[in-house]
């Protein structure tokens, strides 16, 4: 087992109508106005966006507001955000929505403390010293965003979709509330089982020392995730499955799984931006696309744990089984797992190889990962 | 799955010859001055002592020290450590050692902040409102002290051995070096080993809801530290072994199996309080003889729960195999599993209800546990 430092300060305020202490929470840690962040006008429809103002009013918390953030989200909408916050001296970004927002407010919470682009910070130019602090409101379940510090957008002028992580950016005070999560299309929860399930696996299977114990977690974590689905996509009202599904995925990306491996990345991940970057696809359809090929591609390279995997979730000794049955199980749920499935033509592969080649020199993985390897793992998919 | 409020703000350091950087820890919290906080001479013999005292002289961290904390640790220990922290202007409290060192430590850290008697918190006479901050470096693990808010400790007066509770109270920083541990006797291994577990089935057994995320997570526990344990029986070295039994017992009581469940209690815990209290027998050697008893008494209260444990963790589809197997195992690894074991005669079990019965009353369990019931169990053991 490798040295760690395991730190993870937010707070999580999990269940029934706990949005309706949003403004209590602020007013705890101090914050005076807020930059509120969301995507498009659903929190509005559904009444979620009332319940946080009136919290907000009652706690005499000001507040500014950012709406519009869309998934796989713009570093232009960002800057946006670093100018409202600049120019109406907020204390602290709260995200009311999924993913993208989280990372949309974590990103303007840096910026907003910087002089410089913030862009910076996702290409290694300058490190993160100082962000405003992000609570958050979650309305999707999936890329555990509230509950860690990282960040993913996308720059919509060169077309990279890059990341940042501190500790800085975990949010201070978390709500998951699974009855927000409930109107959650059936595709987007398949998309989002899919992400939480390649959060397990990426360092699972490509770490060079993973305990036992972490493997465990692991495995509980996708256990859930597929057991929930399946109950979800028949009822999507069953309270405690879409519980079970939130608090599962948020520890699938909290610290919690990789800590004491060694040598874990995130391949799946990589290759899967530029699907996201080049043809917009969801990240989840995108992972599932790129999951089994990289699986098949990669397993001689860690065969007991492929073997363990495919016991431990698929209850056989073969781990070509293993890969067979989540490909059909992410068929079944309704993601798509070729190119074609996700309207990608055949053709796209050069230029998605090189877009991931250049994630791959950023997160130093390209001795691995050349451009060349890229296009065999797409070729299989 | 019921609301919860998950927030657990300790940073862990975990890993081989963290313990040089405590100072550097203290001196990052802004520390000036702690109180080093240990027990018998065991520190200074290993060298321990000595790299603690480096790192403090070398990051200029003044110190006073209180030693002789036993296990049981007792109230007149605490008040003399209270003493010191108002006397010296203690800024914190540094515990090196394992479970009653820290949970010393903590009750020192809240009696430093507070003009009567520490011991009115620990009869919910007053509230923990504020205390000093608290860091450890670990010689044991089993109680996840490391990283909760728990402090029990015995007024050796009354003979009570009562508890307190606050986030206030989570170490601000943990060291978990699993080297420091190795040298712990293959006895106190088997009864930490006992203690973990003992974590991990209370809420699990006794919760009216209990997700299955949890149950996992919970499994994932023992079967870490079952294995682990006879690893490190054979072999006391093997630090990988060590590490996983560490880590395991850590995320055994640091709030994340209980979250979500609903009305959960420790009916183990509070009837073996008694046990350490009257017999001053070390906490997981009284919990090895109070659990298969407790599980015979409550297994018809909870019985899916109890066939999932069989299934789960011993392969079995029978209830009372699981139970059977849990006993032949704390046996197997040297633990008492009846009073006549731990050298407690039969004609205690009165005295020993008697005790318990006033510990339900404190943890509100007395509407479940009535004195007579809890002789009803003790005869079992």
């Amino acid at each position: 087992m490798n040295n760690f430092t395991y730190y993870n300060p937010t707070k999580i305020e999990f269940g029934k109508e706990k949005e309706k202490n949003i403004g209590e929470y602020l007013k705890q840690a101090d914050v005076k106005k807020v930059l509120l962040v969301y995507g498009g006008g659903s929190v509005k429809k559904n009444g979620l966006y009332e319940k946080i103002i009136d919290s907000l009013n009652k706690n005499n918390i000001e507040f500014e507001e950012l709406s519009g953030v869309v998934s796989n989200p713009l570093l232009s909408k960002i800057n946006e955000g670093i100018n409202l916050a600049k120019e109406n001296k907020i204390s602290a970004v709260l995200a009311v929505g999924g993913g993208s927002v989280v990372d949309s407010a974590k990103s303007i919470a840096v910026g907003a403390k910087y002089d410089g682009d913030v862009w910076d910070f996702f290409i290694n130019k300058s490190q993160i010293m100082e962000a405003l602090p992000v609570f958050t409101v979650m309305t999707l379940s999936a890329t555990a965003s509230e509950m860690n510090g990282n960040a993913v957008i996308m720059n919509d002028e060169t077309k990279q979709k890059y990341s940042i992580a501190s500790v800085l950016l975990n949010p201070v005070v978390s709500v998951i509330n699974p009855e927000l999560m409930a109107t959650v299309s059936k595709e987007y929860l398949a998309y989002s089982a899919v992400d939480v399930i390649a959060h397990s696996i990426e360092v699972y299977f490509t770490a060079k020392v993973h305990p036992h114990f972490n493997s465990r977690i692991v495995e509980s974590i996708i256990k859930t995730i597929m057991e929930t689905t399946e109950v979800l996509l028949e009822n999507p009202n069953d309270y405690n499955a879409r519980a079970e599904f939130a608090w599962a995925a948020t520890q699938g990306l909290n610290g919690l799984t990789p800590a004491g491996t060694e040598g874990g990345n995130f391949p799946n991940h990589m290759i899967e931006h530029s699907l996201s970057a080049l043809y917009n696809v969801a990240h989840g359809a995108g992972l599932a696309v790129v999951i089994p090929a990289w699986m098949k591609w990669y397993k001689e390279q860690n065969i007991s744990q492929f073997k363990r995997f495919a016991r431990e979730i698929f209850n056989s000794d073969d781990e070509n089984v293993g890969i067979e049955k989540l490909e059909q199980w992410f068929n079944k749920i309704g993601a798509p797992i070729t190119l074609s499935d996700a309207n990608i033509p055949k053709e796209g592969i050069g230029s998605l190889a090189e877009n991931a080649y250049e994630t791959s020199k950023v997160w130093g993985m390209d001795k691995i990962y050349s451009k060349e390897i890229i296009v065999e793992i797409l070729e299989k998919a």
